[in-house]
């Protein structure tokens, strides 16, 4: 079993429930922070953790070039290398290699593009971005796509959808052949021996929200310091899951094609591509809900790249099960924080005296401890502790946005609001 | 009270003891990481608690420049600013100012500088850089130096020695004029209101290892995410210590000379300063050695900016009780790390598929968790969590080691080494 999802409630489109992966529960609609680098900037994992982290995103086309695929595939797959037990979903690098607009060319058979790192050209095609996310060993990788350029003509915008389609059936036909090679199946996402506390001091008897085996089970040598029931090395016969991208730009026709073509070819989760590429937020939320329309209820719908904290209530009430957006991350690298109060640019001179929190309202870590002018003095000295306690702030608020949506559709909300 | 220093063994030369502070004990010999700017880059406070910090240094010269004394003080001193309860140091900003060579100028009134940051004129004397160190409010502060240059001649060194000398002289005066201002009486140091977990869920009756007070009587409006008894405003009779600083550049007879004077203006701990300016390092223990023959053996020594893990050691053990250095924490922000079987220079290529932890000796949580590939990974990609996670086990090194120094002594070795 790779993938299973439950919907436990819905109130109007929206709706909770739980998808199951190789690396646990992720309650939905969930929001999943973006860890490019095998890193969520600045932020150690056991704090992702307790900050209720059930899955982060992975960069592809980022990975590829550092450390490379086949490092983290000897390494285990990410969750060996970054020592994260819990879930993964990586992309496919389609969209980075979209964001690379001088350095690529597209073509059929893939897309030739340029590191931005150092200029080397380098090829993706559907076959070897499936490879490549398949050494990565995500929970959930995504098929190779064209993220169609905003603005386009019809003619560009229907030629892009159909390559996209295409792409998908590629896809779907290199992960099927090749899906058994992912890396855990190599047990190899585990540390050699390792001295400290020993697994057995835990409580025995906690069973793994996946398969089932008692953690009492897992190998002695896994990594003490992680009370998780989370498995590092799944079941045996877990694999990873692939889920399809519906693109056809701004228009509604055409996303409606996308999402039948991409059906048709089958997979256990939907993804919405194309969107925040510099369309207005309106035609952003047309787009969605009325190719949501068009996507199976049973099954995920992961929408990507999204959003503002309001946006990623407003599209969870759409009915939108998975979002990850660079938003919290990248702001808190400005000193851009997201409070229930509204937004606080942590940098101006007004917070240089405030000794209040910096949301009065917020349970973590960092709004349990320090103050504004703190985290204003730590900022305009360029200290890296800002970076680190902005990021874990913003993703607090993110996550505890989340769950109190998914608290409302589970009190049979149909309407809420941020 | 203000300070008290117990010996509790002593073995040879070496001693180890408990230094009480107004915000807790401190076991010594004790390594202080250093937090320059209120902030030990990039490690947040509860992980410094963790690591078992007990005292952490902050500098004069930066805290005054950023964000200016008169804000921290107005935020309850250092303590409140930073939200670290337990003990802090600040240097008297001597040294800071004598690295800035070309933009200061050195009178018998004191010091006129230029800021690194924007070239503008300021000037420190003993006076002014006691009111600083007072509005800072640490636990232990430090008399006004000159850190003489090196090399010198003996003329040079002589004169710089007796002007340290008038200066410290003149920085006890203002001290115990003004020490009862410091910030801590206002009881400003605790936060307003805060929401969440109550204090009284603490268990009862925990006694304040200071003034005896029992932890049901801290305010209720105290950081409730700090477990420590330490607390935050210290009882209503501490003031901060002033400790005197020898000098006498690398001349042993000036070094003697220099301590004789400053013993007899009587401070309750003497700094061994002016030394890790240059010099050879073997000048440096033979200077260290003969010093401390000149210093009463019932009060702390405190040797500054010093040093290497072997060195650290070795200074435990000729009776030194206090050492701070930004080697730690800057060689970690340049991929240095220090580990049980020698120095890893962890952007190494040969690290990039090392699946081992960074340690194997190591209990910290970086070596619990990751490994080596990882940690090579993040520093060659320049992401910020190598900075934080390098940070976090250099510090475990060098607290360790000290640890292991004291278990040393207490046990009556009467030699060890690194």
């Amino acid at each position: 079993m790779s993938l299973s999802f439950h919907i436990e409630k819905a109130g109007g489109r929206a709706r909770c429930g739980r998808l199951v992966t190789p690396h646990g529960e992720i309650e939905t609609p969930v929001f999943m922070p973006v860890g490019t680098l095998a890193s969520v900037k600045g932020v150690p994992q056991d704090t992702l953790e307790e900050l209720g982290a059930q899955i982060i995103l992975g960069n592809t086309y980022h990975l590829y070039l550092r450390p490379g695929v086949e490092t983290v595939r000897r390494l285990g797959g990410l969750h060996g290398f970054m020592a994260w037990r819990r879930a993964i979903l990586t992309d496919s690098g389609g969209f980075q290699v979209f964001s690379l607009n001088e350095l690529r060319k597209v073509t059929e058979e893939g897309v030739t593009f340029r590191s931005h790192l150092d200029g080397s050209a380098h090829f993706f095609s559907p076959e070897s971005a499936m490879e490549a996310q398949i050494g990565l060993g995500a929970d959930i990788i995504m098929a190779f796509d064209e993220c169609t350029e905003y603005p386009a003509d019809r003619d560009r915008m229907r030629a892009s959808m159909e390559l996209t389609a295409r792409w998908a059936a590629r896809s779907k036909k290199y992960f099927e052949a090749h899906k058994s090679e992912v890396p855990w199946k190599q047990g190899s996402g585990v540390r050699g021996q390792r001295t400290g506390t020993s697994i057995q001091s835990r409580a025995p008897g906690i069973q793994c929200p996946v398969d089932g085996r008692s953690i009492d089970d897992v190998p002695r040598n896994a990594d003490p310091i992680v009370t998780d029931p989370w498995p590092l090395t799944p079941g045996p016969c877990s694999t990873q899951s692939l889920f399809g991208i519906v693109q056809g730009g701004m228009d509604r026709e055409l996303r409606k094609e996308s999402a039948e073509r991409t059906i048709e070819i089958g997979f256990p989760g939907y993804a919405i591509g194309g969107l925040s590429v510099g369309e207005p937020r309106a035609l952003t939320r047309e787009i969605v809900e009325s190719t949501l329309e068009h996507l199976p209820a049973g099954t995920p719908r992961y929408l990507m790249g999204v959003g503002t904290p309001e946006e990623i209530v407003e599209y969870a009430s759409l009915g939108v099960d998975m979002m990850d957006c660079v938003l919290p991350t990248r702001a808190a690298r400005h000193g851009l924080l997201f409070t229930s109060e509204g937004k606080v640019s942590i940098k101006q001179a007004r917070y240089a005296q405030d000794q209040g929190p910096l949301d009065p309202n917020c349970g973590c870590r960092v709004c349990q401890r320090y103050s504004r002018a703190y985290l204003r003095h730590l900022y305009a000295s360029n200290e890296v502790l800002a970076q680190v306690l902005n990021t874990i702030h913003n993703l607090s608020f993110y996550l505890d946005t989340m769950r109190r949506v998914r608290h409302s559709i589970s009190l049979g909300e149909v309407r809420f609001s941020f």
